[in-house]
């Protein structure tokens, strides 16, 4: 009879495993609570209003409309039941022989979930749209008020996590106020926004070479961003927040900081890390049972150094392929091989022409590191239709200094309400 | 001292008022509770998932950004005071010494609110995204169902009122279930939905003179929708719609009839039509207020020939400049100039190389009159780059059959539940 694959989640672990497994005799089923794969390492490029959503997001069935072996399904996937090889979503079965979990992580509040209203992250669609509803609100709020002080903390904005994420969310706010904005409003001087980068850890962008960090701090000063490190948030509400003993005032507050796997490790019953991550086997399977594994941001791989793989997109291809590679050895009756990671390196932008690039000896920043992280992206963009629209619209921002998205969308409320 | 002139509405009335004011002594706010200007006549291909909402949107204060004498404030005008010359928001005031109202028209449910939910209309971005939403998500249903009737209801979409949003929804919808889902299931036929347009009166268009009105329910038919006129809508739920006596099971009912104008005018005291629409003088001002002007769908404006000006863009703008150049004339103690309305024809697609257009004398169908609202609607786009992308993806629609924004974003809810 033919086995019958499930992969819950289509971010990049999954859809690299279904494309990878085009060729076994096997009946995939991919299943995610999306119909479309996102591309989010762009992401925060749609909370700043550069891009649309559908530019960095894909249907997954139109994905994998040539493969015959392939069918997808929207569905929620709550628990699995490890014994009966069942998958239960919030609304029907799936039974499989073989499983591959790759639901991704989110961000995490450290113990702090009442933080998130007033701190949103930046994982889903919703939250880029979120994010830029608030951001590009707040401009319009500032130009209407009248008291200088309430003025400032909507004109002020902190970005807590020095990450990859914040670093290029920071850059992106800097230049939205500096140069986007300049000439739209007629009380207010956009130029005079605060953007404040929180990180605490020593410096920015930690998992980076010392040197790297430091040109990426430097890089973010001179586009305006004010880097505050080695500081914890202690306090946030919905018009401040406190970083140490100092209070800021302000209306705008984005969390870029903690991962948290997603819910439905627990439900495997094996041993986690601290995060929720799933503690695999070498090959990526589960304790105890051959047949399942765990991939992308929801498994916790170590590398022979005794280092973590790190949850980038890289790292979730090498493994969905991995992994599809195992499952046909599987099918064969031959042994699974070890996962082995292959760092190509780091790469983050800081706005405008800017940014770093760790390549193991080769260290790059500024403008051929920005060149860089700029074709990697575009020729990993799943797509044809996505690659020329983003390029377009990246070649009309570099020469305009506008975005194309500034659109505040979804809920309507009065600006000026406590 | 300056003047002071409010516009309420940054649609194409209150745009080109603006504008054409730009020559003028006056100072000029314009408010609207959007910060973007949308152009309507493209908001089916957002529904659609054939264009983004920011393809046909502009932030209003970066389409006005080098116009001096005007400013831009977000807000929500709530009640308009005539004596005191104040227009009250849900978070403020503003005093004005002349008026533009150009707040816009909704549909309207013909005394049945209750339908709204299970039937959404199409006016707002937010709208589009809905109706996108219920649209892909039906055919995911399907996917998952088996039970063949359900599957059939989620296969089978209603379009009640058959004008130009209608038409073109319904070709659309047709073009989507025809061509661009064609391989992308696994279980269900996607050219198996049904699509039905539903119509009042006893053809579809049925402003258009009738044989342009036979020609469109021709395209329609070949294009695969099912059009059912001089039928009324009795009575719609989550699950039927019932048309006549007959009962259609459906999940996916939308609608475009009906027209109701912006709640606004009733603040004006001024006499309405019964689809509360303000019945302006013939320089647009309203009675006993020469200071105050109601332009656009929230206008009533009668032709020489006792004919109402249909609510399209076109006129819209006409009564934007012509109220922008009285107000010069006003402030030069010059008396207001009646307004006349100059018909350019009308046109409608109905899907891909397809279309009615009715220029007068010059009537067309087909590819020609397809060929000529692309050149058309592409050039009246606000903005250069919107202008290019939105060609590029047409370009890349047409070629290709696919359609680049389809993602089920928002509420996420379980699929199969009753």
């Amino acid at each position: 009879m033919t086995k019958r694959i499930v992969i819950i989640g289509g971010g990049f672990g999954g859809l690299y495993a279904a494309k990878t497994l085009a060729k076994t005799a096997a009946s995939i089923t991919i299943v995610d609570r999306r119909n479309y794969h996102l591309f989010q390492p762009l992401l925060y490029q749609v909370a700043t209003a550069a891009l649309n959503p559908s530019d960095i997001a894909a249907p997954i069935r139109a994905v994998l409309r040539k493969q015959k072996n392939a069918s997808v399904i929207m569905g929620d996937v709550q628990t699995i039941d490890l014994e009966k090889r069942i998958v239960t979503m919030a609304d029907g079965e799936l039974a499989y022989d073989i499983l591959i979990v790759a639901t991704g992580a989110t961000h995490s509040y450290f113990n702090h979930p009442e933080w998130e209203a007033n701190a949103p992250g930046l994982k889903t669609i919703e939250d880029a749209l979120e994010i830029r509803r608030r951001v590009l609100r707040a401009f319009e709020a500032a130009e209407r008020e009248t008291d200088p002080e309430r003025q400032r903390a909507w004109l002020t904005f902190v970005i807590v996590g020095a990450g990859p994420t914040g670093v290029e969310l920071a850059g992106a706010l800097s230049e939205i106020a500096r140069q986007t904005m300049l000439r739209d409003f007629r009380r207010i001087n956009p130029t005079s926004a605060r953007v404040i980068l929180v990180e605490g850890k020593e410096r920015v962008l930690p998992p980076y070479p010392p040197p790297l960090s430091a040109k990426a701090a430097d890089q973010l000063r001179t586009l305006g961003v004010e880097v505050v490190t080695n500081a914890q948030v202690t306090r946030i509400n919905d018009h401040e927040v406190c970083i140490g003993d100092t209070t800021i005032p302000t209306r705008t507050i984005l969390w870029a900081a903690g991962v948290q796997a997603s819910p439905i490790a627990k439900s495997l019953g094996v041993p986690l890390d601290r995060a929720g991550r799933v503690l695999v086997e070498p090959d990526l399977s589960i304790p105890g049972h051959p047949e399942v594994f765990v991939i992308g941001d929801l498994a916790a791989v170590t590398n022979d150094d005794g280092s973590l793989v790190p949850g980038v997109a890289p790292a979730a291809i090498q493994e969905g392929i991995h992994t599809a590679e195992n499952i046909a050895r599987l099918l064969n009756y031959q042994p699974p091989l070890p996962f082995r990671y292959r760092d190509k390196g780091s790469l983050a932008t800081i706005g405008r022409a800017a940014g770093v690039a760790d390549f193991g000896r080769l260290k790059l920043s500024g403008f051929i590191a920005w060149a860089a992280w700029l074709a990697i992206h575009i020729f990993f963009l799943i797509g044809f239709r996505n690659r020329v629209l983003v390029i377009l619209q990246w070649a009309w921002a570099y020469l305009t200094y506008q975005r194309g998205a500034r659109l505040i969308t979804g809920k309507t409320e009065p600006l000026m309400k406590e």
